[in-house]
């Protein structure tokens, strides 16, 4: 008996999937820098795509935590489809926050029936979720409800392979994001979004996170909620992905070296590395470091699910923050290890490492940024006033 | 909600008594290295100097988690309470493991309605935990079930202040520890019993850890079990109390240091300490690491819990050395950073925290040492054989 | 060959000094918090207490390796010497950069024949030197060129056992140190300097580091320069000095369990403990660290003795943080490993380890602190203006 | 004035070609894992391949601190450069230590007037330098002072692009290195040079350290030495080239982002982020540890200058280790912390940070890779036999 709460058998099922189907794939999408097209369509097929579609909607409406495990299963056999799918989910659990009976029948049909994906973009040009972020991209009135909304967003992850874009911009005429903030639903079929430079990166290249140009109309029916609305809702959940993904990550790389220290035996020794005592520490830390994560993470989840039915939202921002910081860096220090411990041949492509610690790089920076995680953990234990993310 | 089960209300009982009473006396007890009897009598008044005897014999007999939450109240006002309490708390667990019904009776009943305190023996010069443990000391037959037991222990926490020692050693003719390691309870007002060397330490000063020499005769009615049955029960309690130790410590230090950046302005700032970045950023790192290391800590004594009702042994020893290690490794960080964020004022003996840092010192080289901790836990993962304490 | 210079045999005597007389006393005046007479008496013997005073003054006129090589061995036999001494010679040093020539001859001599010794006290309540500093100590024109000073300081090394104290404060009716900043060498002689706060610390026990009030009139003879002179003149050399003390805590520290590792060997092991692979590991940490801050410590004097001769203060200043941040590092990270590397007894007070590790704790948080090192390094190189000591 | 001696008129050459040939090309070579010809036909031109040949055979014949230093400037355009001309300037000063004046002639003729390129192939399959190597590729005697050459080397830097393989093998016949490692410098021309597996690397892509069986005849004008010989030469130069060249690559991350630093500003920001308190820590830490290698490289190849005149073969071995270690520490360290500084962008291959982070991670398993370089010093300190390279 563990403090962990007993597992949900969806994770399992994910688990066979990321192992059977995914973990093959990665090599490829890294490679090409391309998107998973076919585990969307596992996931899809599998019934997995709404995982945050609520029950009354007819998706499984997962609690938190099971959320949080299948993502770490998941990002175990394909980072990249980890990193995308927990920002469809969490557009999903947006939408359920934001929009209205009508929408939400729509858009999760969408997702349920014709496995849409939905992808959220935030980031912009020379601004900055470190500090206040200045939101450019504006909502300009167009009649009837409807918009023109233009802007240029980078980080797009899910790209091109996106079926709808939940993108955020200022009101025209306001002043705060407080006051106009507005969000919109927008179908990447529209005329006006423009893929302005695709993704190259260092790592997690599946996610073909390009930078996309909106200068597109959007009818009243693809606005989600009220100006301002978007600053009133709990948005954690972004964070609390990312700390599962990169969780899964480090988990992958250290279950590889360990199977790896326990089957590799080196001349002149007669004995598998696993008997050497500077793999065993090496190992241990590993191990104690990445548990420690994974409870971190629980606790998380835990906390999300109680605020779900009117817990404490500070605890929540608390505790993810904790998590997201605590993963992010066992991500990016357990796959260097991982790396050092099978030597050369961990700098080869042939084995996964290498790889992992490549995606794992954007942990630390990803928002909230490990920086601003501490800043923001040390602000409220003190008192002091933190969000995640603000807004000048 | 959270992942951790409700506190007993008596660990706040405890927690009470640690603020109102010990966190007083502490700096005087570390001051001339002298033994917290005051603390330990408050604990008798309060009935908790049994807190691990079990109902069946009228104590307590707390839950393991119960049990390390307690032990980080008291930690938190007195270290070295914290710490010999530990040791008198798993001798009477160990105890309940190896003796027959009379001196079951006989010996809680001491504890309850006596106050006695039990110390453990076990560390002897020139040879180290480390690696396999040589022990010298011997158990002579003597007639009638009676041995003479002599041999030298250094780092007897408690020291003379204890009533009766848990002594362990080899029995005379055999040749391992497996077949002949003994144990006694002996009385400390039995003759042939000597202080061979004072404790004068870093810190932990009030848990007069003395060397002692042992040259005593002990009946029958005093010894407990039979030779070679110490290394079949379940030892990792001292462990796991260590980590409750050393992770109450470290807390100390954090809410210390927390409330100080609170409410201390320093000129030119006009705003408290706590509005500085860089100190936020400092508090985010020791809350994040704190938490994870209490998760683990809770992790480990739940399976505890499940493994004294037949759990997996092998699990309980993985999760404790990953507690202990991660909450030694804490003690000294968190110390040592609360000290610098301090400034000058941290180094002055006018603030705890300095003896704090003096106090968590301890906790790396405290039996499994950390390096061994890894050692273990890299062994086990890789299904290696791995125990936290071993005789040659 | 390397590419440290010749040593000049003066080093080899000071070290010779401290490894004799010095070593042996060190763990007394820490014991007691009392300040090394006997080690100024040897030092004064030896003509070693003028070791900055110019040779046109009659001293040895040291050039800046000189200096820090004799500092490093004065730490290694007692820190608490090197630490006081410093303040001494570099008070030395600011004489001779602000005193006219008749103040020159009397103080120097005062050195050189009566084996005098000098503090110097900045630190003030409430004021940090991590910011700009607050200056509040006040002198206050008394005719004829005296002035009446008054205030409090803090953390003046050297204590009651200094026979002048260099006092800054502010000339009455000046709004800011460049204006007003003035110096005094008070002789402790005067009425009205009163010890507010004896000195007791975690380490460096020996330096008597008393809070002491000042109110007392200071006659034109005792002060130096022009008001705000002080803030034109170069003042790493405090500073640097606090690298070689803290390098030389570093290496004895290492040099001892060095040794111990060579000859100590621990049961089962039937060789000495440097053929631990984990030993030898982290004797090489200690090792690599320990000889990159020595060579940062000698690189920094070297730039300091061409800036002497007119060569570049910015390029001294940034060596100067950047010695000075290495080697408190390395003191604190060295003492710890040193005592994790002798197990329990390196936590007992039998051996040296753990007093340098509390000696060492101070490092850090010596004026420039590391934290304001890295600030200014960083400024520096950035091309922004960043001074070690700047006031409001 | 600095500890540095005066700077070969040569780095700067060298530091210019880097600049304003290799950089621009080294995105290319990584993208596409490319043999540097470009490069290496600049170098020739400018009169720099045969930086290592003896001036008695009309080479530069460089001193070792001008050669580090070159190559430190090679690595900052373009590190797999840097890397692979490590292996050619040392196959040089090896072929110095073994040949005969005939074979001297021959060989740096090649070098100097045809531009010809050495690769040195040392690694096999599943042995490792982190332990005693047990080499496996065979000589056997055909008659006339030639041999055949059978085995299969890993990692052969610089591929099919060299024009001759320094190749080690065993003596058939013989039990142990000592007794019979021989050395080859065979052509590539030669019948019987297979690759057997191209380099597909996370970093150093350019380097093309391809796998290689060779199965080939080799006539007695390109066998050096006598049998053993090898392991009685001085072999650190490669090492010491490898701190060289991650030092390269860190300075040259660490350039690259505090020019970032204070060139970009981020909304709401109005100042670049040089401005920035948190920036300026993370650029100090950054320069601190930067100047530290840097003075370590250049003291260890001090030390070889004087060894090469008979000096202390150990303290060269005891300095090359501790500037390796320290040079490819800082690689990782340097390169992670500039990525993370850059935020979002330092993870995009439009920047090249994240290249140089990649190519930096193989510094710490170069052989030594960075756990032996520790182990040997730690030997090394303590009065143990320690060798850099030991075979069984």
């Amino acid at each position: 008996m563990s403090m962990f709460p007993p597992v949900n058998p969806l994770v399992e099922e994910v688990a066979q999937l990321a192992r059977e189907r995914f973990a093959g794939r990665a090599a490829r999408y890294d490679t090409y820098s391309s998107f998973p097209f076919e585990n969307y369509r596992d996931l899809h097929e599998a019934g997995l795509l709404g995982l945050t579609v609520p029950a009354e909607y007819g998706g499984p409406g997962v609690d938190p935590l099971t959320y949080v495990l299948c993502l770490v299963e998941i990002a175990k056999g394909c980072p990249a489809t980890a990193l995308t799918f927990n920002m469809h989910a969490n557009v999903i659990i947006n939408i359920d926050q934001l929009a209205d009976a009508e929408q939400k029948g729509r858009y999760f049909r969408e997702v349920l029936e014709e496995g849409k994906l939905f992808a959220t973009v935030m980031s912009e040009p020379d601004s900055s979720f470190r500090d206040r972020f200045v939101l450019r991209t504006a909502f300009q009135p167009a009649g009837d409800g409807s918009y023109h909304v233009s802007g240029v967003k980078h980080f797009c992850s899910l790209g091109d392979a996106a079926d709808r874009y939940f993108v955020s911009g200022l009101l025209e005429g306001t002043a705060t994001a407080q006051e106009g903030i507005m969000v919109a639903l927008v179908p990447r079929s529209e005329a006006g979004i423009t893929l302005e430079r695709r993704w190259n990166a260092a790592g997690m290249r599946g996610t073909t996170s390009h930078s996309i140009r909106y200068d597109t109309q959007v009818g009243a029916q693809d606005i989600l909620g009220e100006p301002g609305q978007l600053l009133t809702i709990e948005l954690s959940g972004f964070a609390l992905g990312y700390a599962a993904t990169y969780l899964g990550v480090a988990e992958a790389a250290y279950d590889f070296i360990r199977e790896h220290a326990k089957t590799r035996t080196i001349a002149p020794a007669t004995e598998p590395m696993s008997h050497n005592p500077l793999v065993q520490r090496s190992l241990g830390e590993m191990s104690a470091q990445l548990r420690a994560a994974r409870l971190m993470l629980c606790e998380a989840a835990t906390i999300r699910a109680s605020e779900q039915k009117g817990g404490d939202r500070t605890a929540l921002s608390l505790a993810t923050n904790q998590a997201k910081y605590l993963a992010a860096e066992a991500g990016v220090r357990v796959t260097e290890q991982a790396m050092r411990l099978a030597g050369g041949s961990g700098f080869l492509k042939d084995l996964p490492l290498e790889r992992w610690h490549r995606d794992a790089l954007a942990g630390p920076v990803m928002p909230p940024s490990n920086d601003r995680c501490l800043e923001i953990i040390g602000r409220m234990v003190c008192g002091l006033r933190a969000a995640t993310l603000e807004f000048q």
